[in-house]
């Protein structure tokens, strides 16, 4: 069996693992990743995923661990690239609804979808897949034990092992043992943790904080959390119905995913508790809890609509209380940052996890992690989902619990592990890599585009638009210079000089030599570079146009 | 006495306050902020001083608490255009040298520099300092209190309550105890832990925390700080020597000051203990300790080129340790991110704060606030050196201990507030802001340049150049368009779909009557925005240039 993993090795993102053994191919999890400042512009990171379009024949089935973005969000677009109408798609009715309404929005028809619950055992070809329980902060999350005659593999999912969990599921120990039994030849284990806390809080724990903070709150009381997040939506709910307040959604994805998760009968909130938003505004303000969406600050968000005194039908107000129950995603820090600054103005109580309990993590925890390679007893260890650091420290607790270095495995993406006879080794790497889709383009983003756009913002563009007489090269007319986002933009007087020094240099090429379009290009560039340079020291991006007249 | 605040009420940052009184004035802290991401190319922001500068003939001194840039930072610039080469600085013996250092680099002449000492009374005009020790992670720091015949302000600076200081000099009770007695009006107090833990934990416990990382290290040790942070950096070094190992010291900045801080006897490092970094590598690695600069992730910082395998002297491999002893400023964290994965990548054992306790706050938390409150039994009371969620949070804390919140003034960058007979109110605010610096450009950059580049970061930027025949307005030639950082840059289709499209509408608009360039640039702009969204969902900037010929 081959182990190929195309993403989640750099990051927590666009997790992506495919097991090949002869001459078919499962592949575990297709999700994205949100871009961070280094991507300007750019909306979705995917996980390039040529390698499977290459080997889309040998395909026989996508299996999806839980319904977070991280590993469900590349699914439109891969399945749009491969053109596979019959490949099945395996995953928990949660998981499976979720997917269901990201590809209605993306207009594509459902493929087959496969419904497996934990405990359910299915054959796709060789492979042997068992689905077991696991605690994480979505319901209905799996992992899977993989069996083929090669060996057999663990692949935990995304997992925490909190022993009090709101839905009463906790992560399968029993099943786990079993595997155990059986022989686990290779564990791979979420990282996301690895450097935390030993043991991450049960979500219990958030409950009873939420409870107290609402309880007190005099007034309003506005909770933003992570539309995905069904057990805190459910904490949220029954803490406001135990404080006598009625719940109202607002935010697209908080009202899609509450309705998906209410069918599904994942959420339970009592008939006559929940209100539309529009109606909020007739019930006393200490009545009310109003949970949302923009937890981590994004600008068009419910809470950054209300924090900006913008949002349609809920206004903060001094004395209203905020919930940020979440954690903001790295890179999102500054964002929330301000959505808390512009609430604090209005004079509202905002509570985020620096200040209470109002959230814990969806991983586990150091001592959770090692505890699951005791009861999985794998004899190797491949750490996933999760950037270098958190992998690294994964294999050291790896090696704290007594497997041996030689068989843990610290990959990056497109690494490829062989499973034979139950011996691992390194087997040769595939092609992998990222691809952005920015507005509607997939993949039309090159480094070249991102490099530019980093330029462009951090220095500005100044174009040269420049004629020349093609008989003898001469320079007619002004020279025309426009800048754009360069420091010195409005100086007249810099403008001026520009000008004169590129009907200078282009006059005295002209006179030296005939120079073809080109070398003028290059001298103008240079030119105006380094006058730049000289009085900003800054270096926009000089682009010289010659027109021939 | 009016009491006006240009900086420090939007942030941590670019502190500065202004005191008047009969027509004299003098300035409390000068200091800089660095910019986050939404200040693209933007290399410093200072406040904007056009209000002491209008009134420079009344500004009698200018007093600096201590010697941290967002305390200090802007003196360079305000002391140029303020062209006063008599007008004295205030400040401790180290203050003063740090600021010396940053003048020397800007090429400005030393003003005129008062050292003074804790327990020093100055008269300045009719107003009476007196300075007093306070505790901070920058030693000799010191705050102040000023008395006039309309009333008495305390101003503590930046403080914490250790009660075991690395240079047994604590915040002085006494000192501020007595003021009490005489009478504080209006007290001013740093906000930046406001809403963080109760207590903050003392420098001290830093130390030994760092002894048992270096003892136990296998190899060589790095470790990154503030340059600045001096108690640190003797605390490092102690570690070392304790654990018998040579420290040698890399990065400008962290060269720079532990020189001043040793020739000003700030830093006592064992004669023979402190090698030159170029002599690191003939050391063994279990031998030595590296302090250097980069702690918040900067690109071209020690530790980063360290990371990258870039550094001249030091190299960093598998088994080294590093400790980054400070937290990321907000907004860097992303950057000691990429910096702590390339450090894991190569096998280093990286310590953080997150791991290990190699860092506290130099900032006091709640408890210590409200102590200071009660110790200085302020009648009125302002928040300063803070964002509004931290200013408003330190304000209920006033409120809890008594203070009345008719008293408590939470203010922004800019208002103003008279005490008169000691008591505090309203005056007229005056014009503030702030000044970006870029490159060698102070002030130039607007925010339209700011905006532009945003712009051009996530869109691109598309130039069309257009010839027309200014006898019938009709297009001459093939336009050119040339993009840059767009969405589908290489896509020679959409070129060629735009130079129609522009070659069309200049056409038909020539037909259908004259029209004006920029009637014609408008159209054009207009025409090929509507395809470029079309196309990709991406509103580039369009700039259209017509010719004439």
């Amino acid at each position: 069996m081959k182990i190929i993993t195309l993403g989640g090795l750099d990051g927590i993102g666009k997790n992506m693992a495919v097991f090949e053994y002869d001459n078919a191919m499962i592949v575990v999890d297709a999700g994205l990743m949100f871009p961070d400042d280094d991507h300007p512009g750019v909306d979705l990171i995917l996980p390039d995923y040529t390698y499977l379009l290459e080997h889309a024949q040998q395909l026989r089935g996508i299996v999806i661990s839980h319904g977070h973005e991280d590993h469900t969000g590349a699914l439109p677009y891969l399945l749009k690239d491969l053109d596979l109408p019959e490949l099945p798609i395996y995953g928990s009715k949660l998981t499976l609804g979720l997917i269901e309404g990201k590809l209605a929005e993306h207009h594509i028809k459902n493929p087959p979808f496969v419904e497996v619950v934990a405990g359910q055992s299915i054959g796709i070809g060789d492979f042997e897949l068992e689905f077991f329980n696991v605690n994480h902060s979505i319901p209905a999350a799996l992992g899977v034990f993989i069996q083929t005659p090669a060996g057999n593999v663990l692949h935990t999912g995304d997992f925490k092992l909190d022993q009090t969990p709101i839905d009463g599921v906790t992560t399968d120990f029993a099943a786990i043992t079993r595997f155990a039994d059986e022989g686990v030849d290779l564990l791979l284990s979420d990282s996301t943790n690895a450097i935390n806390k030993q043991f991450t809080a049960s979500e219990a724990e958030v409950g009873k904080v939420l409870y107290s903070i609402i309880k007190n709150a005099p007034k309003r009381v506005i909770v933003a959390a992570f539309s995905s997040h069904i057990h805190r939506i459910q904490q949220v709910c029954d803490a406001a119905i135990a404080a006598g307040r009625k719940i109202a959604v607002t935010g697209r994805s908080m009202l899609t995913n509450t309705e998906i998760a209410q069918k599904l009968g994942y959420l339970d909130i009592a008939p006559g508790s929940l209100i539309d938003a529009y109606d909020a505004k007739d019930i006393p303000a200490a009545d009310i809890v109003i949970l949302c969406t923009g937890s981590q600050g994004e600008p068009l968000s419910a809470l950054a609509r209300m924090a900006a005194g913008e949002h349609r039908t809920v206004p903060i107000e001094d004395g209203d209380t905020v919930i940020i129950s979440a954690s903001p995603v790295p890179g999102n820090e500054k964002a929330v940052t301000r959505v808390v600054n512009a609430l604090s103005k209005i004079g509202a109580e905002v509570y985020d996890k620096e200040r209470a309990l109002v959230h814990v993590s969806g991983h586990a925890g150091p001592e959770e992690l090692k505890l699951m390679m005791v009861l999985a007893k794998p004899k190797g260890f491949m750490p996933i989902h999760g950037e270098t650091r958190h992998l690294r420290a994964h294999a050291k607790l790896a090696e704290d619990v007594g497997i041996p270095r030689s068989q843990i495995y610290v990959l990056e993406n497109g690494d490829c592990l062989n499973l034979a006879q139950g011996k691992l080794s390194r087997g040769e790497p595939v092609d992998s890599g990222i691809v952005y889709v920015d507005g509607l383009s997939v993949g039309d983003i090159s480094q070249v585009v991102l490099k530019d756009r980093q330029t462009l913002a951090s220095d500005g563009i100044v174009t040269i638009v420049c004629q020349i007489r093609s008989r003898d090269g001469r320079p007619v007319g002004k020279p025309e210079i426009i800048m754009r986002g360069v420091s010195g933009n409005d100086d007249n007087e810099l403008l001026e000089d520009l000008i004169n020094i590129v009907e200078k240099t282009a006059t005295s090429l002209a006179k030296e030599q005939r120079l073809n379009s080109s070398q003028l290009k290059r001298a103008l560039r240079e030119r105006v570079s380094s006058v730049l340079w000289e009085r900003s020291r800054r270096r926009p991006m000089v682009i010289p146009l010659i027109l021939e007249v």
